[in-house]
């Protein structure tokens, strides 16, 4: 383990991060609130960040590097992310602060505010602009850093996004994220336009744009996007966090007019499919608590597109509706978005490799001597690969059912701590019961917190890079 | 598919299904009651098996019409032993008397009787015994049948026991069901001898144990083990079912003196130590509930044995326990008892599969040039056998979620739709909140009890017999 070099990786990501909280600096300004709490904590970051970028090391990088490097990096960002908040003093606690900060980065969006509306809006800002930043991850942060540092970024990229078919659009690594930072910057500002264009003021316009892009779920209202009670808003966040959703190397092949290869895609086929099959039968399970269907399609389609795509927005509150449709909700929160999408969940392509690994048991069975291969998108998925996906699937509800057992220690129903370890993990938002669109995370103890807080960024990493993190055979001598 | 020769199979299961019914028939005749349910049923066994059996057919019988049979045996026997409870008249409907008969077969457990004790005692005596039978499977009857069709009876028994680690004992199947079967009949008579010198009346303690060996969890009274308020019947019935929850093959290891092969079973370690730590962790969580912490001991040893053998019994309310407590029984109902016993659920090799399979996960990424298998019981695990584990785990997850979809059509909290479905898939039996053990299952809809019957039989056949019954390709013409 090169240790030096991965705290030196670690102080460049916190020296760019020092400078991205002068924005929300500069927004506390404009409206005349105090810019100390982000100044202070940028100049902490600063120094902490130039300290650590004069180790002197050796350039030995590798996969192990890279993933306790991403583990790293994310724990500090979250922890250095709460400061502004806690340094604002809006906050009731150093927890909360953390999970708040947790809750952004990892684009989870649950929160423990309960009256939003009375927060400055320098940190309304600062909260919905790390959905944005996170919502990427560090990704554009080491193609920018690492090749100067004699660093392939590979190692870092592969840590943070080893979702199953998170294909490279280019052959040079550098040129992949310009790309797609290009598409989520441009998706950014065309979905802001859009919105003030529907009528939102720009402030509200920026925050709910920054927070559909990293589907994170932040609002500066209380009532979060039903506050408006406007069709089109509804109508473009519903879009937007769809398209938040989707892998996108699908934009990539938009632009090269590779249309073909987009249809190609199993992944996509089945995400849409889910979306409109929930939405059709949430929107009959609510259609009597509406004056008309349309207006129960409406509902429907904005919660499943929020749930879906792991951002968390809401219209209305869900708690209220039947039962089959809280299903329904829980459902797409295990399934979550696409693959190299800035959503979270499993990721459908894991739930395809799972439902094709069955098709190949029963194929077995049927036809013994026949040799079966998993294929996506037309292609054969190799062994390992499925391996490594259902191992993740498995994981994934023991880590949930993990966080669940030490909610419960708090003494809510198990739906309300099952429900909290699930939205946490899939990076969701929203819950069930007490903690679902109208409540809020205030009622957990510190302890529940701060394991909340694990569950969001074991989620964001997709687990492996924070159990490397804590991995013995990671840390003993070679 | 050799359909006729899978119909022949069940023709024979059917008719010696039939002669089984002779003994609630007699136990009816014993305490005056009508045996006439049980010998109509009998007759309409025999009939249907009798014309089964003289189906004209080649002898070709393969993996395939394995699990085609073991699949149909279930719901036939499911089907046809409700009989008895609808022809007794003591059952509010045809539906109720399906699931109480799934129930029983799959040794679940779960009822929708709400006065059992005002319940004629043949009848009862049926739904205890209907566990024994199905502890063991069809894997007696097949032994005893097929070898004289020319069948080879390890093709049913690989669909009925398809867990990982379920070794055979001795070179020659019919042998190896000998032995089992010698085993499940001892303890099973050692237990009802013990009980009685506890105190239980012959009758009480016949049907307890009947339920012990299949870790079904049937009584015949209303407040189920608690009735007895022995420390002594209670200390019995924890030993048994977790006897009966341990690999069988360890019971042919004892009576073979191969004392360092048990020990070095890595499966029972893992079994003995989840049992130890929850019963110590819901001893000390429901401390403050009981006059001293010996108390408390007793009620949790018994409640986690009573879970985790997926068998079902109560000594207390676990339902008034704190939440913690309940979040552990959930934990323990998805993790369920060794493979290679008559208990249910995801079983204990499986998950210590997949998290062999995560470490081996991380080790890849810490040492990517090293070459690491999974090994169990000191012996490497075949990569098919690990795939198939880790598909199981998922599908199992996704089995539980789509049940509780349909049972949420009742509107009943997420507790109790999730642990419903859970808990039928596990073949445990209470579930949380009004499913508890003071709580039945009379209160959902028949389409609900339906489904949860589908989940039971889903979950005792281990997912791909069902599976392959249903699916297109085994039905297609080759």
């Amino acid at each position: 383990m090169n240790v030096k070099l991965v705290f030196k990786v670690l102080g460049h990501i916190l020296r760019i991060e020092s400078v991205f909280l002068l924005l929300p600096a500069m927004v506390a300004l404009v409206y005349g609130e105090s810019p100390l709490p982000f100044l202070v904590t940028a100049l902490l970051l600063l120094c902490v960040g130039q300290g650590l970028c004069r180790l002197k090391t050796s350039p030995h990088f590798f996969t192990r590097e890279g993933f306790v490097a991403v583990g790293l990096i994310w724990f500090a960002t979250c922890l250095f992310g709460a400061l502004p908040f806690w340094l604002s003093g809006s906050f009731p606690s150093f927890v909360d602060c953390v999970f708040e900060s947790a809750s952004g980065f990892t684009t989870t969006g649950a929160s423990i505010l309960t009256n939003i509306e009375a927060m400055p809006r320098g940190v309304l800002f600062w909260r919905s602009f790390t959905h944005w930043l996170g919502g990427m991850g560090v990704l554009v942060l080491a193609t920018a850093v690492l090749p100067s540092m004699g660093i392939r970024p590979h190692y870092l990229t592969q840590a943070e996004t080893p979702g199953p078919v998170f294909s490279k659009l280019v052959p040079k690594q550098s040129t992949t994220s310009k790309i797609l930072y290009s598409i989520y910057f441009g998706l950014t500002v065309v979905e802001t336009v859009l919105l003030k264009i529907a009528g939102m003021p720009w402030y509200d316009a920026v925050i709910h744009a920054l927070s559909s892009a990293g589907t994170g779920g932040f609002s500066n209202r209380n009532a979060s996007v039903g506050a408006y009670g406007s069709v089109a808003i509804d109508l473009i966040i519903t879009v937007f966090i769809l398209l938040f959703s989707v892998n996108f190397a699908v934009y990539f092949l938009l632009l090269t007019r590779k249309f073909r290869d987009i249809l190609a895609s199993d992944e996509l086929r089945f995400f849409l499919t889910v979306v409109a099959g929930s939405t059709l039968l949430i929107a009959w399970n609510i259609r009597g608590l509406y004056s008309s269907f349309a207006q129960a399609l409406r509902y429907a389609v904005f919660q499943v597109a929020s749930i879906i795509s792991t951002t968390g927005f809401a219209t209305a509150d869900f708690t209220l509706w039947p039962q089959l449709s809280h299903l329904i909700l829980i459902l797409i929160m295990f399934c979550g978005a696409c693959a190299g999408s800035t959503g979270g969940g499993m990721k459908c392509s894991r739930i395809l490799i799972l439902g094709r690994s069955l098709r190949r048991e029963i194929h077995r069975i049927v036809h013994p001597r026949s040799v079966e291969v998993v294929t996506l998108d037309g292609k054969v998925v190799e062994e390992e690969t499925i391996h490594s996906a259902l191992t993740f699937v498995g994981s994934y509800f023991l880590v949930i059912l993990a966080g669940a057992l030490v909610i419960s220690l708090d003494n809510f129903s198990f739906s309300v701590s099952f429900s909290a370890a699930l939205t946490c993990v899939s990076n969701v938002g929203p819950g069930l019961e007490l903690i679902g669109p109208a409540g809020n995370f205030s009622i957990f103890s510190p302890l529940s917190k701060l394991v909340m807080s694990l569950c969001m960024i074991v989620g964001r990493l997709e687990i492996l890079p924070v159990l490397v993190l804590f991995s013995r055979s990671t840390w003993r001598k070679d």
